[in-house]
């Protein structure tokens, strides 16, 4: 008889965990505050209730294994968010592993940490699973907005000298990922479901210029080494140049721009950016970054200011596994015919670290509007529905293949 | 008998107050911190030692009254600092008429309050004494850092119920300032006094742009409403062809930028700039005004995103009085012989506001580096000596004029 999803327990599990560090619609649990350890440990209940083991390990992430033999599928997502952000991302891929698993299927629940990167260093928690992170990377690692150790943090969490769990290839088939597409492609084709194909890689740089701070009145606009200015043309050159090297679904984002001191009658001494792009070749990644760097070079000729680059994460595009792809388009075309497509990850996932030492794929949901990031961020509950049955299916028919 | 200036007692109470809120070189003093109330205080005790009638009013001015017969000048400056910034601006002002007074001449000695615009307000000291600040400016007011009102920040300063003072004119032949220059027109030339011929006006600017709050990887680039694009582009605009219709010494300057929320994957929803130009005729400034505004609406024309500008402040430009200023001419050719010249000033000061009600004129020192606004700035021992004298010169033959 075919998998069929507790809907119904699924959208309550799901309206459940939203009451956690409510904020307006959406949520707020930054990785490690109360709120995000409180969903952790509300998590390892609903784990325990379906006869999964729940643990947690030394670095926040959660995993309830399934006691039952093999083969098996490890499916979850993150369960923190980012700051006054929605209710489903990652909550919707972690709420629909749990039914996944309570469905009766062989798998191991997962809530990877940090995949929302409030530390420095991105998806501590998958990267840790995957052997990919030294003590000495956990020892530099900084909270992005407040600067805060990742130590101290995981000290204030509880969680210091507990063991960090390493994910064992040889358990698992293959690791499978329910995520809102956060984007519009799926709503503005009146589609209900995205089969993914691979899953962008993030570069992300800081970029720092140093000028000499001065009053704004006494230092004349030929005299000025404002740092500020150099930002805007620097950002000013990378937009007019940007799109003459990119991909088709190349982005480029400048999430930040910091002035130093800040105030109405000082010209900026120096300046910070946080600027990143993403794409799913490694070539376009590439040549965008090949333009960054001469852009920064050429800032360095024109202006009396000098700009540093930083590179503070490359990571490697992921391709999702063809038998993986082909059993979520099977059970996309039973449960939701004319109504999916194939489509790439705008966004990047913990899935793409996973893919490194396992076969992985993921499944989009629509974002009405597209809102993300933002607590505005939802989704239709029949959608959900709708594709937390097919990831079920899905994942029954590729035990069996 | 010539006045003359006991400049080593100068210099020595100038050190006494760096001493009052140390930062590396400099001094930090922010209006209304503790350090600047102390060093309103340590103000009167130096004003009641040399026979003035000291007295601080409901917004913080300190003024010492010269006990004897008129007429009367009225000489000082502002002796809060912007956050880590030098030690002689501002203090140097107040120092000098401490000396001035100190040699005999009948000067009443001012410390205005806030020069350096903590506050949204701008000149909330000179302004209030010329009565141009209602109760309802100061009800509005707020720290531009921290967003403190003002009132809150009066009341922990213990001067809430205080009369505010009104200056009348009629006790003053006019107001002379000391200042150091702000920038490097003196030292290229290798001059030590400048007579400064009017003052620039400062008008400032917040523009706040709308825009999306989104996912930076699943919102495609032709999708984005992206706030801090717009600002950027805006920025660039305004570098481009504000030297179109700018003045010879105009200035302009974006003292900050913020980006919300300001996180490294998400596209900012909301950008905010300070901006503000500055120039010493009416017709640059309206000219400058009309360009920033044909911008604004250009963007929001271009743009995706919605652009509002909004006017903080107005200042009109200052022209210094003519018998002041040969009075500083004549004791510059005295003392400096050929190391002086005439100047605008590029900066605000509070003379261009006491210049409304009275005859007002200034005497600029060098600045090293033209460093201001930073901890680092300083001026020369004997150019600070030398200017004082200059100005006790002036003062005297102004009076007897």
């Amino acid at each position: 008889m075919p998998v069929v999803v507790d809907t119904a327990r699924f959208l309550a599990d799901l309206h459940e965990l939203r009451q956690i560090g409510t904020y307006k619609t959406g949520v707020h649990r930054p990785t490690y505050s109360k709120e995000d350890m409180d969903s952790r440990r509300w998590l390892m209940t609903k784990m325990a209730e379906i006869g999964l083991e729940p643990e947690m390990d030394g670095i926040g992430n959660v995993i309830g294994r399934h006691p039952g033999p093999g083969p098996h599928l490890l499916v979850g997502s993150h369960i923190e968010t980012q700051n006054q952000a929605g209710w489903l991302d990652g909550a919707l891929g972690v709420v629909a592993a749990l039914a996944l698993a309570r469905s009766g299927l062989p798998v191991d629940v997962a809530a990877y940490v940090d995949e929302e990167g409030h530390f420095d260093v991105g998806f501590l928690g998958s990267r840790s699973l995957i052997g990919d992170l030294t003590e000495a990377d956990l020892d530099k690692a900084r909270n992005r907005t407040d600067g805060t150790p990742l130590r101290q943090a995981l000290r204030a969490a509880g969680l210091s000298g507990e063991p960090r769990f390493r994910l064992d290839p040889t358990r698992y088939k293959g690791a499978y990922e329910l995520h809102i597409e956060q984007g519009t492609q799926l709503e503005r084709e009146g589609l209900r479901a995205g089969v993914v194909t691979g899953i962008v890689a993030i570069w992300q740089f800081a970029i720092r210029i140093v000028g000499q701070q001065d009053h704004a009145g006494g230092t004349t606009m030929a005299e000025r080494k404002d740092a500020g200015l150099a930002a805007v043309r620097l950002l000013a050159a990378i937009d007019r140049e940007f799109p003459k090297v990119c991909g088709r679904r190349s982005t480029w984002t400048t999430g930040r721009i910091t002035l130093s001191p800040g105030a109405p009658s000082i010209i900026p001494g120096e300046a910070n950016i946080l600027f990143q792009f993403r794409d799913v070749e490694m070539a376009v990644l590439e040549r965008m970054e090949e333009c960054l760097v001469r852009l920064v070079q050429e800032s360095n000729r024109n202006e009396r200011t000098e700009a540093f680059l930083e590179v503070i994460d490359k990571a490697i595009p992921a391709v999702c596994d063809p038998a993986m792809m082909t059993a979520l388009e099977a059970a996309a075309r039973e449960h939701a015919p004319d109504a999916w497509q194939f489509m790439p990850s705008g966004a990047g996932h913990d899935s793409q670290n996973l893919a490194r030492i396992m076969p992985a794929a993921m499944l989009f949901t629509p974002s009405i509007g597209g809102i993300s990031h933002h607590w505005a961020e939802d989704t239709k509950e029949e959608d959900l529905a709708l594709c937390c049955q097919i990831l079920a299916t899905a994942a029954e028919r590729f035990l069996a293949g």
